[in-house]
């Protein structure tokens, strides 16, 4: 399996991105293909053992900024890492491609180089929320691809969601929820109205419409929403688990017992941590376009790089384009 | 002041709505009247030490029950607690209204009743939510009053909020955000799109676009949204709040040194729980309609309801109909 991976995206980039790509083909055995400049990558590179690993360079010279406009700067710098990565992904050369860069760009250049999947109106960027279930996770999508959608978006995002959470995150049938402001059906806007009869009438696993509280507590494996809400809720969720964080420690250290009790409960405090880091879950795939395209948080650090292709490399092993594109021929 | 206080509404009534009702009317001073049935509300009434407080029962028949179709409900129901007590408000008997009851059935009930201030198209629910700002909370709405929403309600809105937390929030100049998916004014939804000039246009304290962390994170005092993203944001920050507390107890008790620790940082812990504590805001006002009207949180206990009467007292005091009317106007 052959992982292609923009050396040149994210916060941490590239001494993150290296040291993950580093430790994923270690761990799992697999080529991690560095696309990016040279010059920057062997540098980096030089600071690692990595005898025996599978990291060939891939030369790009330009670099989709955070800032950068994702379709502009996706048509004008064609020598991107993200760019030539996804060429990569298209020719057949890359199983599929991971970025921890501007996710938008990810989304343009996965569009304009890759197409999306035969029948699929839009393509879903999709996170991985931790969650109080059995899995202790559930799906959420769109978080952000799509700030407007139609009924019929939704459901091929249900349909979507479905299949990547039966393939690559194991789970055997996958409770699926349409994220409303309450469960009867009388609740919710216009599309979710429409929505909801599209969701009854799939022969996906629909358990109904959720509130937002039903996410972290569990209720659903795939939780499907436009994304506009999906994107303010991901980023309202991060947003109070750090605030919470935030008050807890500020408090703590104004109390010198306090400081001593975290001392001694600093194991619960870390499996609390472990719970809720979003660097387990490895990122979030791009589902609809036609290949494998894994976002990861621009903050990843070196794990969070290594999970993001630990799960690439999974979604490819088990064709999860293919899985969509039979989903939508079966639906 | 006269407050008209809904005593069948809430998950803990009567019991708590009338140990809130004696706590209010001892701290403030004022008269709560207390509307529903007699015979339960004199039940409890006895329970309480009530020399000199002003608590006269007001008759009303019928409840509107949380799972009672509002608009339905309200029509049918004209002797409920609901219909009853915003009559008084509409009468000049009362100075305001506060339910935690049904909240759809309580917009139902103040719109139909009280009718709109002239000029607002829509009314909007607001909630007081803890941030980390100057103020320790800002007020976010709409969150559930109209799923579907123009870009010239959210102006309204805008206007509303910042008349709000300046009268009875106390904060001199509200800084206004509009809720989106980046600050920058080329993210967003259409809608948001459209509203993003309306709202620099405005003379209100406009400091742009937010994105869900910035709630928590204390960037605005006053956040304008659509009903349908502000009811899955709040309640995801509720179900994220409580299911960190929920997973950090479990993991304290898995571990004897935890416990030994928590006990130790039990300041802490309750302050940060404090911090967070909805009970404290007591509860969000409908804004737009023709009268006071505070809904406070179905869950409320006593000390939620004694604060939901204390903000409702403000309102009415500071004359918050007035001021958006002159808002509009001026505006």
């Amino acid at each position: 399996m052959k992982i292609a991976l923009d050396m040149m995206g994210g916060d941490r980039a590239p001494e993150a991105t290296i040291l993950g790509a580093v430790q994923a083909a270690r761990d799992f055995g697999i080529t991690v293909q560095l696309v990016g400049q040279p010059d920057v990558i062997q540098t980096e590179l030089d600071k690692h053992q990595t005898d025996g690993l599978d990291l060939p360079i891939i030369p790009a010279s330009e670099i989709i900024e955070m800032y950068d406009h994702p379709s502009a700067a996706v048509k004008s710098k064609k020598d991107s890492s993200m760019v030539v990565a996804i060429r990569l992904v298209k020719e057949g050369q890359s199983d599929a491609f991971v970025t921890a860069g501007n996710s938008g760009g990810a989304l343009a250049a996965a569009l304009f180089g890759l197409g999306r999947i035969k029948g699929i109106k839009r393509p879903a960027l999709s996170t991985v929320f931790p969650s109080d279930s059995e899995h202790g996770c559930c799906l959420i999508l769109d978080v952000g691809a799509n700030t407007d959608v139609k009924a019929e978006y939704l459901q091929q995002f249900a349909l979507m969601g479905y299949h990547y959470a039966q393939k690559v995150m194991s789970i055997p049938n996958p409770r699926v929820g349409l994220l409303s402001t309450g469960e009867e059906e009388n609740k919710g806007s216009l599309l979710i109205k429409e929505a909801t009869p599209l969701f009854k009438q799939s022969n996906l696993n629909f358990i109904g419409n959720l509130e937002g509280k039903d996410i972290p507590g569990g209720m659903a494996d795939v939780v499907v929403t436009d994304g506009f809400t999906g994107n303010v809720y991901i980023k309202g969720a991060q947003g109070v688990a750090l605030i919470i964080q935030k008050i807890l420690e500020r408090e703590i250290k104004a109390r010198p017992m306090a400081m001593v009790g975290a001392f001694l409960a600093r194991g619960a405090l870390k499996a609390l941590k472990a719970k809720l880091d979003y660097r387990e879950f490895g990122g979030g795939p791009l589902l609809g376009v036609n290949g494998v395209v894994v976002v990861a948080h621009g903050r990843s650090d070196a794990y969070a790089i290594r999970n993001a292709i630990r799960v690439a490399n999974k979604a490819a092993a088990n064709k999860i384009v293919q899985a969509i594109e039979q989903g939508l021929n079966s639906g």
